[in-house]
């Protein structure tokens, strides 16, 4: 077998070589995302008008556009360790089977229990809580990544943990659940009796299997009326972004120990927590004319914000208990049709990549889900991964492209965020097989009621 | 928090550093493991009659006890580095969660998608398979990490795999049959209507969820029955223990790379091929009066080969299709309790092992089920890995000798394998987490039912 024995196949820092502050993208940023929105006033929120929902820290975190490192609290450093680095792979065997002389990379975020990238804000989120003297935290969580990354970090700082998992995943995917029990946490079926949003949604639509707006809001009310709790979150936010950019500076680091230059970064796009810490440094270098990298988001065709949405100021939830974002979006009453990859099922798009590529920064494409299941099955059979079927839409993206550089003949350098693995997953790969898969693509008519639900303001 | 700054978190070999060469542990033994009989004539089985059954090159390894060193081909090589170097991990949280002075390490094999360590024979023996010529090979699975592994090693080399599931496991475990899929596999519940076997006892036992005995016996008829396939086995056989040597060998450096000297060397054992492995280079220096580290087998109480068993010739399978090995056993006929455990529900040992534990140079001890999952519990919480139950055997026995270490403080440093991930096992740690897990341990008269079925030789 041909190689590049100058690279190796998996290139891993060390530990001393692990980044030790967070980079806030939002330094470097000439217009600064749009600030969240008390949705009575139309004013935009102030710390003290978030302390009642968050953590103080970050708080401070998501309101603070120059800062431009955060120091890596020490526990949360060494946690890292337990995971990270995570390593950034050299795809020999991708690039072999698909006879393409582009170099690919990924950086490969599912070795941890948690199956994902989620663990990086997690446990920074935990860590603030349990720091300012909390009792626990609260969430909600439909794929179930988010709410395993958090129970295990609610495990390592003794705080409690109350997961709102809609009702029909709950169900469906009893295997997350039985994980976050491992950790201690406690998994709730949304709506419950136990809120009184719950009670009402519940009362007004017997039946029903629930939604993510319904658990947001539940975990919302449960945070607030429960003394020494707060919610978290584990996308769309700026501080969520800020953490994740763990993973852009490792990838960034890892590929100047070799000497390489990306031509293109690729990631898969749902609130944007993913892609939001992986292009980080390289975003910034962009901004600063410093680079011509090519950024592109992938979006579900099932669910495109980005491709196909407004950019507006948007309710973050579907109960809309939450504040106002702007952000690319389809409406919070737009309901997407089937699709297997949840984590990307969401309306909006975080503020900070809206407004880069509103600037036109940024990139953005979507692909349709059995597209994506036959990237992520080829992958699988030469990478030896098998992928979540989230990240299977960056893998998509990426094989187009070094598809396009065969036909080229150019060696274009490809990176893509491969951000977790699928063994929750096979119910889809299984209807995937079966050929029992929907690519319903929203129509016009779709996306007028969505639009629909968007707050009129002032 | 208090660390030792010198050693990291996990210890990662460079690829330059990995073993070229699987290590031979049989050419160190002063007595060589009893050979392989053929059940009919009594007399030690030859190459040409072992080659309907087995690859070529995979018999040669089998019956040789000479050779040290068997250099690893060139293209198992390479497949390797998808998924190797494995990390060893320094258990600094586990150490801190027990206040012990121990010091504690696990070689951890799951961050591969088969969730196991599996994937190194696998791998080679599908090369051989390819080699010779070969279109495919057959083999059973109970757990299904092994049919998992050899599904991803068929995949890589284009071979046809053929898998016979244990019917049980197939309708409840439909993930790791989708996984095979996703890998090209053809899975079959066993016993199915596609062999003589398995037609056969159908129809003596209709409604059968089937056995690994009779999975076996279907496998091997499936590949004597069509030209350009042969039987492949993940474990006992003394070709598997040499290929896990992989496991050992890479401990072996990474430990010296900072200078640690282990007193207690532990692993899970149910066919042997990861606690053979593990132990390779540190039982050769044992066997040589080099060192006096401490070799602990650890088994389900509910399956006790070693600490119960005899050491008599055997069938190695319940199906009494196989030949005759000479191990502990607890008689193929031995029906093991429930036991969550899949991977150590075998009724015998690796003749390699089962000849050192006879001459004293291993210890043994078993260990029941909700103990079991009880330290695989406390592990997920502060080492972040969702242990395999297989795996967690070993925890248990690390977590006793690292709590011994406390009373007595002593310094001890303590190896053990950790085999694999649970996430296709949640429905074990359900039935733990709902106080719905026997313990039964077999009486005297369960076992003497087992050793009944022992063959009369000579």
């Amino acid at each position: 077998m041909k190689k590049d024995t100058q690279i190796p196949y998996k290139i891993y820092l060390t530990e001393e070589e692990l980044p030790t502050a967070w980079y806030n993208l939002r330094s470097a940023m000439k217009t600064k995302p749009a600030p969240l929105l008390n949705p009575g006033t139309g004013a935009p929120l102030a710390f003290e008008e978030l302390r009642p929902v968050f953590c103080d820290e970050l708080i401070k975190q998501e309101l603070d556009n120059e800062t431009e490192y955060f120091p890596i609290p020490e526990e949360v450093f060494s946690f890292y360790k337990m995971y990270r680095p995570s390593p950034l792979v050299r795809a020999y065997f991708l690039e072999k089977a698909l006879g393409t002389p582009a170099e690919i990379y990924y950086k490969f975020e599912g070795n941890n229990t948690s199956g994902s990238h989620k663990l990086n804000s997690a446990i920074a989120q935990a860590y603030y809580a349990k720091k300012q003297g909390l009792k626990g935290v609260t969430t909600e969580t439909g794929a179930g990544q988010w709410g395993t990354a958090l129970s295990m970090a609610c495990s390592y700082f003794d705080l409690d943990c109350r997961v709102y998992m809609v009702k029909v995943s709950y169900e469906q995917k009893p295997f997350r659940r039985e994980v976050m029990r491992t950790y201690g946490a406690n998994v709730t079926p949304s709506p419950s009796e136990s809120t009184q949003i719950g009670r009402k949604i519940l009362e007004e639509y017997p039946g029903t299997t629930g939604s993510l707006g319904c658990a947001i809001s539940e975990a919302v009310e449960a945070a607030a009326s429960r003394p020494g709790y707060r919610y978290v979150l584990g996308s769309v936010l700026n501080m969520v972004l800020l953490h994740q950019s763990i993973i852009g500076l490792e990838t960034e680091k890892a590929l100047e120990k070799y000497g390489i230059k990306p031509d293109i970064i690729i990631g898969c796009a749902g609130g944007g927590s993913n892609l939001g810490g992986l292009i980080a440094p390289f975003m910034r270098d962009k901004i600063l004319g410093k680079s011509n990298v090519r950024i592109i988001a992938v979006e579900p065709a099932s669910c495109p914000s980005l491709t196909r949405g407004k950019y507006a100021y948007d309710f973050a939830d579907t109960g809309k208990v939450c504040p106002l974002a702007k952000m690319y979006t389809l409406g919070s009453g737009f309901i997407p049709s089937p699709n297997h990859a949840g984590g990307l099922r969401y309306h909006g798009m975080s503020s900070i990549l809206s407004e880069l590529y509103d600037e036109g920064l940024m990139e953005a494409r979507s692909v349709i889900q059995t597209d994506v299941f036959a990237a992520a099955e080829k992958f699988a059979r030469v990478e030896g991964i098998l992928p979540a079927p989230e990240s299977a839409h960056a893998i998509k993206a990426a094989i187009d492209e070094a598809e396009k550089c065969k036909e080229t003949g150019e060696k274009k350098t490809i990176v893509f965020g491969l951000t977790g693995t699928g063994y929750f997953d096979l119910v889809a790969y299984q209807r995937y097989h079966d050929n029992d898969m929907s690519d319903y693509i929203p129509t016009d008519e779709d996306l007028e009621r969505g639009f629909a639900s968007l707050p009129k303001l002032g």
